[in-house]
């Protein structure tokens, strides 16, 4: 049987799977039918948790492999990092670092709230965004991936995000999240957010921190610690320096813990292109 | 801690709930926070499983006490009485009768399928649907909820329904599920459903009994049984004596067994309007 846990932070769901010695044969095509919300447990990707060494590589004790849904690989995820500590912490562990394929992240946990560092996110433009004929003008922020985030007074919750709103692409040839951030003056702030390749979603742990970094500097600010209440639930943001560091910190709930049955796994099968022991960093 | 197990038919997902002794506070506000996809395990429904007499009931051992993904309280469901069944399988149970809401129905395992007598399914007219400025004909069929069925030689896989098809209220007051039947000539046949208050679904049980007694009539047939491809998976159909009486064919495969955490059962509270012991038939 294949021990898992099933939780979320701010409604960005994983599950967890539980792989200390590397052991598991984690295809891309077991991660998809894992994720399919309706012939497997369903989630927005999957975290295995498994011992560095155990991977050969050097580092925290703990290294964070996160998949996407789709089965790619992914390389962070602040929300999901926020989840894969809280399962840690359920065998006594209490916070410190954790490998990532972006880097050493540093965690700790705060009551029912849980921190993580996020490294630098450095603003490399200006830029805007267009939604049902209107420009909202923004900052391109780069926090492992880029963002376009837009700070406004407009009413937010009445912008229609199911199609991807228009960015520059020369200044995002890879193309970009889009955060609408509101209110401009007063906290706490709202934000809603286009993710690259998915669509709107509930919330986005790296669109967070791009979010209070344009709203802190739309007030003139340069560091602070801002609430941000995205769809799935609130969440804050420390910025150092004008973004020379930042942290993210909220909710890690675990909702479910469980055993998935041998004839649903041995279903999902192999596929050739076995993606269960690279952890090419 | 509650336990839980994970399941699909044909895509039709569930959350099963063993209670057998009828303990659980199962609120509405606690079946809807189940079925959320992503604050919650994620279902289309909750399949409580009770024992007759723990609530007063005469009848079948086991009783199947059904939750729609809301929280209201459903009479039946063709692909939730296999998964229920399933789960019952687990534990030694060998088929024969489950309580439900509306009325008593057998249940017999074969292989990897599980059969459930879905009763009489009667035509009580012939109608029309619209869809995208075109007309399909069709038959009202009543399978203790409304349908529209109807059998065409066009190309269903090209059929947006995303928008409700019209359908005549005259014939269908409390409204209808509709259902298009390609081809008519030949078998497998292939069903798109459109559930009513729900949108296109990836299978629905009833409407599979409604489309394979559509199908068999257009080939001037009274009886037989039929295989149905939903975009979920295949069921098959057996009608009886032009509708008389009816039976559902299909796979049900639990996929993960486990526990909710106790402090999540917890934040999903309890709610002045609990249906936990209410089994009105």
């Amino acid at each position: 049987m294949i021990p898992f846990v099933k939780g979320h932070g701010t409604e960005n769901d994983f599950v967890v799977l539980p792989d200390p010695e590397a052991r598991l044969d984690l295809t891309a095509e077991r991660v998809a039918a894992l994720c399919d919300r309706r012939r497997g447990l369903g989630a927005d990707g999957v975290l295995r948790v498994v011992r560095s060494a155990a991977l050969g590589l050097e580092g925290p004790e703990w290294f964070m492999d996160y998949r996407n849904a789709d089965g790619s690989i992914a390389e962070m995820c602040g929300n999901g990092v926020r989840v894969f500590a809280r399962y840690l912490q359920l065998g006594g562990w209490a916070g410190g670092e954790v490998g990532t394929r972006a880097g050493v992240r540093d965690v700790t946990f705060e009551g029912d709230r849980v921190s993580v560092e996020m490294g630098p996110a450095l603003v490399f433009g200006e830029s805007v965004a267009r939604v049902g004929g209107r420009e909202f003008a923004g900052i391109a922020v780069d926090v492992g991936n880029p963002h376009l985030a837009c700070v406004t007074d407009e009413d937010i919750a009445a912008l229609d995000l199911t199609e991807r709103p228009w960015r520059d692409e020369a200044v995002f040839p890879n193309g970009a999240n889009v955060e609408f951030i509101a209110p401009a003056t007063t906290e706490p702030v709202a934000m809603r957010v286009h993710e690259r390749g998915v669509g709107e979603t509930r919330s986005c742990g790296t669109g967070t921190v791009a979010a209070a970094l344009a709203s802190l500097r739309a007030a003139g600010r340069e560091s602070g610690r801002l609430a941000v209440d995205t769809p799935g639930g609130r969440l804050e943001v420390t910025v150092r320096g004008g973004g020379e560091s930042t942290a993210l910190h909220g909710p890690a709930v675990l909702v479910a813990s469980g055993e998935l049955t041998r004839a649903w796994w041995q279903s999902t099968g192999q596929s050739a292109d076995s993606v269960g022991h690279s952890v090419a960093r």
